[in-house]
């Protein structure tokens, strides 16, 4: 089969690999018919060290169910599934509390030992915990919404939670990537009264406002904190949505909370420090996130989805089969695309 | 009348200054009966600059009403009070909501604007927002747990309110100083089932026992790190009370708190930048905390003081007059001392 490879930063290829298969008797094998390209995979394409073998690529898809294990009891051959972006037993600790990502005998796709999503088959381990089953066509019209549920509308919405959005509430999003447009999906869907996008993009910022987006910050730095306070009466907002992962961004957040707040961080931090610890601290503000427990999420948010109440799939603007995957990080990388989707 | 000046790291003298007296028509003149010395006090008493002005010291303190401006309502002059370490209007957008630290016309004793608790009087502004009269005579056996509600035993709470303490959960306190035993207190009254405090000091451990601590770990770094996992089962703690503020202790504070658990922070952070983000973030860690809203939780705290459940005043293992301070700081700098308490 064929499957996505990174070699180094900037050296992504559709190469042959050995065709994915049954190991354990709780896998199922996958046929993928929809995958995408997270901006977190963009973090390797510009700095990963050039490397013999390479990694396999991508933790957001769909497919059809083409086999399973002798141990898979909830799943059939020919069901239409969606995988969250990490894989999980759905029975430990963790995840009977909802976080998947901590699934004490789960993990993450790709790397050098698993499948990823951004090829033409996946071997899911934990397929009974991991996958879950999609009550449509695999050309449904919903198809890009819900491809957004195995990550990107997961991700935002779990920005959203973290940072304590409710009803009637200010909320501030740091980036107008797709995470942070999902963000503003999220923040609205939970009750913001307010819903400040931070970004300078034309395209993102009329998507976020075609999303709930009240107001749009387009500065930088101190005088993007400055507007922001004086959009919120001098007090900064109750809830911070963090979906880009810089130390700058992480900093700003922290200053547009308001004392008491909460930022929700689901930027994979790229530094190996926080800044602000101090101005955080002395605001008593809560920094909570980390990755989103998609699997959790995707029931929860599944029926908004199908009942059309939220449109996360209006963040692909890009869309191509596998051969065009290294044409689709390009454009993503330098931002003429928001996400890419890939139809197989 | 006298009162306590820092001029520089080590240089703490008790000298004349200018009598307190009320100067705004909502401020109240309080004539100190007990002061204490703060961890915090430390922090200037290690590494502040040589000052020709000096600094005033104290913003823990319990006294008598000696007068009352002219819209001073809620309280009449003889009223014994206790005073929050932040002093708050009690009427703003924040105070509202129980967070009287970040008053938006409020702000902290001492300096060089503001009397200090460690002196024989203090100008209170915002007197009505500010003071908590108490129901005993000056000389009641309490007074040590009601000092301690003004700063030492709200931030022990704050800590574990912060770190979501609740009945049945697993509670590691780091830092075996005074905030840390309050914090003890107060994971044990908020219901933790197991209270693990790392700390190394005997007398301390003794009194940690006593306040309910049910696991010691005195090693340090990683040695540290791992008893605390293998006392929780491989999980680590659901909550982690950070009562210290050093870079390492926050680091050690997230490195114990399992995945979706909460850090509750109150030591002034020492340092710039907080390290460890990206292990916070991959466990889903909330990181919560700041200033101990004293005003809001002495009324919290009060009846469970006046009723003898908890007994936060053992911390005071040093007692002396306004002429010892300079000692004080010295026992307490050199940790012969957990706390000292001025009498007047």
């Amino acid at each position: 089969m064929r499957a996505t490879i990174m070699y180094g930063a900037g050296d992504v290829r559709v190469e042959q690999v050995p065709d994915a298969r049954l190991i354990q008797p709780t896998d199922a094998l996958v046929v993928v018919t929809r995958a995408a390209i997270c901006g977190s995979d963009l973090w390797p394409y510009k700095k990963m060290p050039q490397t013999d073998g390479g990694r396999r690529m991508g933790h957001e898809f769909i497919g059809r169910v083409e086999a399973i294990g002798s141990e898979v009891s909830t799943l059939k051959v020919g069901d239409l599934v969606a995988a969250p972006f990490a894989w999980s037993d759905g029975t430990c600790i963790f995840c009977q509390q909802g976080l998947h990502t901590s699934c004490l005998h789960g993990g993450f796709w790709g790397g050098t030992e698993l499948d990823g999503g951004q090829g033409e088959a996946v071997r899911v381990p934990q397929a009974d915990g991991t996958l879950v089953a999609l009550p449509v066509g695999p050309d449904h019209a919903l198809m890009p919404s819900l491809l957004t549920l195995t990550d990107v509308m997961a991700t935002g919405h779990h920005a959203a939670r973290s940072a304590q959005v409710a009803k009637g509430r200010i909320a501030a999003v740091v980036g107008d990537g797709a995470v942070g447009l999902c963000g503003v999906i999220a923040a609205k869907r939970l009750g913001a009264e307010q819903i400040i996008l931070l970004g300078r993009h034309p395209a993102r910022i009329a998507l976020a406002r075609a999303f709930g987006a009240t107001d749009i910050v387009s500065e930088r730095g101190d005088e993007a904190i400055a507007r922001v306070m004086a959009l919120t009466g001098g007090l900064g907002a109750h809830s911070v949505l963090e979906c880009v992962g810089t130390d700058q961004a992480t900093a700003t957040a922290i200053s547009v909370a308001r004392p008491g707040g909460a930022v929700g961080r689901v930027g994979v931090p790229q530094e190996a420090l926080m800044a602000a610890a101090l101005s955080s601290f002395m605001k008593n503000v809560t920094i909570a996130g980390g990755p989103a427990p998609a699997r959790a999420y995707i029931e929860e948010l599944l029926p908004d989805v199908l009942e059309g109440r939220i449109e996360p799939g209006r963040v692909f603007d890009w869309t191509g089969g596998l051969d065009q995957v290294p044409t689709g990080y390009k454009a993503m990388n330098d931002r003429e695309a928001i996400k890419a989707m890939i139809s197989f």
